[in-house]
């Protein structure tokens, strides 16, 4: 069950995976991405990924790409791999160019994906719950297209482990809190969940999104509005969530306790309907 | 004379030049670059270039790489091309690891080069003027570190040639005039020079700064100093600087005429003074 790469139509070892250097996603940024993760060979929320990858394409004016190629080397790498928990990774570029900051027209998109088995968060990180700082946001005005343009989010998240912590949430230089480096983030404050709305300043999650729905049909209070830093450190409970995150609960922040600092059983509650849908193979 | 590239200490048509898919460059936009240009055989200004390119890799916590090992691959670039006029562009990443928000302890930074005859500006370009749009600054907040996360540079880029533009200047939501998508902007006001001072906002650039030391030695008042877009536009001259833009006269934004919307006589002054030193191979 070997980890494996897609470039090109071709499947090889991760090692041998190549691109040109003059790939503008090399150069320039110029690229977008998806991480989607199997439960027991089944491909989680595969279509909900694949549409956001369309619109990040169309958010750049890439050249389009057909879906059923994408899809069926995403299948040729799981059934290759043969990995229960699979994470795959996908990522696409506007094509390789001599370098111009101008796009040359007729530039082909340029397809690479791996698959290794998912890096699991620690079930002792999940049981104690994680640690953060905030930290400022000084990432781009388009988070909301999930570019390759990551160097704040990796700096952000390396700042956290230096200082002993699990993750950092972006906060706007306005004290809006918005997400973590790699997840989205909700607060519980007296049983009524709230998460940063829809905007150019998060990514739109897919377990973000599925949450949400989560907390419709249990009738959970949910909603989406602006909250600062001090609502985050007064909230009851916080998670984050995405692909690998699922659900993760932080019981410190910037040093503060959250709550009791214990996992809170809001938060070990969608975690299990969130678990229990992607077990049985659910989309939404 | 070939075109040329190097990679991991060989040297390579650019087409054959490659890197591994999960080079951090390519997967987070966590690398750096530095574009520098020869007159007649001669690089110039490469000391100052070389400084930025370790200020920036320092900046981001890079590995150090020995410069005696950069300096000398760009030597034998130039002497393999053999071009008198060439354009050498390195790009340093902070190298290789399995896909991951935090930085792998040891991983080694990853130099790449390339070089090509310089794309001049066209004289008659030079001659008449450019024409720009202002967009919104939506770039991260580190543009004082030369990285590759070059998105929004290149969206801004094409946005102003699919508007019958040359080039885009970058506007902060507060309206203050930054500088252009590859260049720093400079307007001259009743004889008087002014420029974006050197924040986190803008890029110290080498051409930037070498006209601030031909201002001073020539006697023209320079001042760096905050302006806005109504200034901008009031202004008699305003030219873009850069190692291939060198100095460009910009005579209409946003459809108005800057001055009498022919190219001015300090901007011209300037150009030849910027021209003669490069020419004679000095570096300040």
């Amino acid at each position: 069950m070997p980890d494996l790469a897609y470039v090109n139509g071709e499947f090889m070892p991760i090692e041998k995976a190549m691109v040109p250097i003059e790939d503008r996603g090399y150069q320039f940024g110029d690229g977008v991405y998806e991480f989607i993760a199997s439960y027991e060979g089944r491909l989680f929320m595969l279509e909900e990924h694949l549409d956001r990858l369309e619109r990040s394409m169309r958010g750049l004016a890439f050249d389009p790409i057909s879906r059923s190629e994408i899809k069926a080397a995403i299948f040729e790498l799981a059934k290759c791999s043969g990995y229960p928990r699979a994470g795959i990774y996908i990522q696409i570029s506007r094509g390789t160019a001599p370098r111009n900051h101008a796009i040359s027209p007729g530039i082909l998109p340029q397809v690479i994906m791996t698959i290794r088995p998912v890096k699991e968060i620690p079930a002792e990180l999940r049981e104690k719950g994680a640690s953060a700082i905030t930290v400022q946001d000084t990432r781009w005005d388009r988070c909301d297209i999930k570019t390759i343009q990551l160097l704040a989010n990796s700096l952000a998240k390396q700042k956290a482990l230096d200082s002993g912590c699990d993750d950092a949430i972006f906060v706007s230089a306005q004290g809006v809190v918005r997400e973590g480096t790699s997840s989205n983030l909700f607060i519980v404050s007296d049983g009524r969940l709230t998460t940063h709305p829809l905007t150019n300043n998060i990514l739109p999650g897919i377990t973000r999104a599925a949450i949400l729905r989560i907390c419709e049909k249990a009738n959970l209070d949910v909603e989406e509005s602006f909250f600062d830093t001090e609502t985050l450190y007064r909230a009851d409970e916080v998670f984050l969530t995405g692909t690998v995150t699922e659900v993760l609960p932080v019981v410190r922040i910037d040093g503060k306790s959250i709550g009791d600092g214990i996992v809170g059983p809001t938060t070990r509650r969608i975690y299990d309907l969130l678990r229990k849908q992607a077990l049985a193979g659910e989309s939404a």
